[in-house]
């Protein structure tokens, strides 16, 4: 994959789902087409790399409509390790990972929808219990008290209108993480856990506010993008109190929140 | 299931892994003996409940070198979803789940071993983390301060010697409880999650400290119990400032324990 | 569990998902009350058993509703192990697992939506690769020839509509079994394997069939129920000829079905 | 990563566990230095590319051993997706995709272990089903009946010894494959389908089978190679007429093998 606005070329391990509906006459669906499709598309990647998975997933759901002639329906989802350099509160530098998540729906009347999203993994500090502790602690009013805090999975998605070339992923993970309460790293020295430790009880967030914030996010960055435009926005957070997790999600446009 | 020293019959779903080994001469092994040797005991079961799964295994793996005239050794190796009611710190009973392990082997020379373990969700709060905040946040030496914070998955395991009958999984998932920096629950109020996270803060573990006082724990309820006897402890906690998990395992005799 | 028209009871161990929405005045919903539901509801289970898990569902997001003032929808899904006695070929009783799904919505404004279905594990057949080698092999025209088959996952879930008693988990299982090319068995004999292999390449089944087959058994069992009844169907073919997997899914109604 | 016979560069996608041992007296490891190591070794190695999986693996077990100076032994494994060209029976070339696997075992004496494996899906087609079905059917004897088959799923892995540079992850998978009734395509048009239908009907496995067969190949192979080189053969098949799965594994080394 080559970004139009970037030197290196980056090589993804993408994991892909290809759907097409079958009228009530057709027996069966011809599933070799679907593998035939993405290797040549795949193919011709290697000489002339794509700039984004979104394509790659619509050049594809449009092939399967071309290719099963009795399909009224394509959907094509992929997936993707992704990585990218973060700086540690030390300043050191370090390859993070990431999901990149792409899918197109293409139909026989010529719509085409496509949709890009990451997946970020981060950490959210409970504001309730945080509350609570300062309280039963008696801490001082101007520090964060103890809470627990988690591994929380967050995604956001957000349609690409046709000819919109500026929707970055890596936007996407800078939304999502500054959505949480903290950021995670995999290398990390004593001074850094402790500054990260802080920070995250300065923002106290719900998996309901992690939702939020995504979305004001993206309604500010993509302020130019029409109303029709989806935005789904998720986040999961592993409870470190509970065995179970908590779970918020909202699906909306950009008009919806607009209002 | 019924426990000796109790009233009711708890049902069990067990999922069983069933193992034995195969000499050159031996094209395969007959499969379906297997499923009818577990069928059969099940059946006996019905009618007269079985004490513990340990057991169930034994009678399954002696069975399986009975059946297969061929095998040298056995394994069999069970597990089952587990529920248990707790006490929240307001004083409310709730069923927590947790998970039963059994496992056996045989041999054909008369070798018997059964082992019986639980595997329990709490959380454990970082030790580190927290003795760096202290100093950057200023806190009251008397008062924990904040740290990352985590669900963790711990796992105890331990021999269960021929005739051996006070060994019971209920105590296991005690000692492994108070391992951790604190039980979870499913049910909490609000005052409820502010007293378990300051008392999760004042026992601060890494998963190196959880699988030590599980073997010390263990050492001290079974001084009864013979050098030979096998215990396996494993702590993994989901870091909730890593993307990655920590993990500690220790696999030791009570002898070993006891030099 | 006490079906209406059984004697025993049913003991089930039972994974579920709660949730509620939340306007956007209100900054998180109050997760303690999700547990407190579900606990009391489980607590007058054991006196008074609850005849099915669609109702129990329904009971919880009704009273979802009622704790989450600020709620306007609630939904709740469940999931459990479910045990079904089968005689393979030779006449044996065996217990086969499955999984039962149940689901309910309810709204602010008295509307209430139950489903329920189940998860079943069978064989698929692949009817173009058997006229392959047919040709290919110069087999007798009234034997079936060799083909891949599989481990095929399908899942059947049906609205249950207010006051309706007769849709029983147990009959949607026996729709499933018989939309395969064969039931499989826990326990076969030599002799059972071979008669398995034979009935599930006399009935060789795409995934498309497979839904296809389900639907049309749905439609002619439940010609009473009303047109508006939601029917989702879906097949997974664990393909043994390739690396991926096989699928399809619809969802419909009953009234779209009679078209 | 670079081969040394080959052009390219492979880029891959790698999960590591890293290990070190704990003395009494050490409260817990220092987890960052096992991060940095990692960063490092993959920091050079973009400059300059390794040449493969297992030498990783050893480097970063040294480091280990030197970065806690407490520890007296130290573990990596290595996980990776990987891709292969394969010619489908029509001669049409596609990319398959296989997992790589690495270890590496050091210890402050200066030993050193390094292992490298592959894991294969493929397909096996059931020995015991396809002889009751040829008598059940009345085939002719020199076509191979119906059987139940399935999708497989095997392991294969080697000791490295010291200055050993011929074994290549590329002969492993060839290995597997050809212990297989038969390997799988992304890409097969219908002809395609009932060729590998009927050659791997004419070539029925057990999963013990398999394990032989492994064995036996690395064996000829391997046949330059020192006796106390160990060897890891595992056979995994997803049995359509079965819900669960049947499983072989035998560990062992090239001695034990020459017996």
């Amino acid at each position: 994959m080559k970004r139009p606005n970037r030197e290196e070329i980056i090589t993804l391990v993408v994991t892909m789902d290809l759907f097409v509906d079958l009228p009530a006459t057709q027996k069966g669906s011809h599933m070799s087409r679907n593998i035939e499709i993405a290797e040549e598309i795949v193919e011709q990647s290697i000489t002339k790399p794509i700039t984004d998975l979104e394509s790659l997933c619509a050049k594809i759901a449009k092939k399967l409509l071309e290719k099963h002639q009795y399909a009224t329906r394509a959907e094509v989802k992929a997936y993707a390790d992704y990585f990218l350099e973060r700086i540690n509160p030390s300043g050191v530098k370090a390859l993070e990972p990431y999901k990149l998540i792409a899918e197109s729906r293409a139909n026989d009347k010529g719509g085409l929808k496509k949709l890009i999203g990451v997946q970020v993994i981060g950490m959210t500090t409970c504001p309730c219990a945080m509350e609570i502790t300062k309280k039963l602690g008696e801490y001082n009013k101007s520090l964060p008290s103890p809470t627990h805090n988690q591994r929380n999975i967050s995604t956001l998605l957000i349609e690409v209108p046709e000819d919109c070339q500026d929707i970055d992923a890596d936007d996407l993970i800078e939304i999502v993480e500054s959505s949480l309460s903290s950021p995670t790293y995999s290398l990390l020295k004593r001074k850094d856990e402790g500054k990260i430790v802080l920070d995250a009880h300065k923002k106290p967030k719900f998996v309901e506010d992690v939702v939020r914030d995504m979305l004001q996010a993206v309604l500010k960055k993509y302020k130019h993008l029409p109303d029709n435009v989806i935005v789904i926005a998720r986040s999961e957070s592993e409870e470190s109190i509970h065995k179970h997790n908590a779970f918020a999600e909202r699906i909306t446009t950009l008009g919806e929140l607009r209002k």
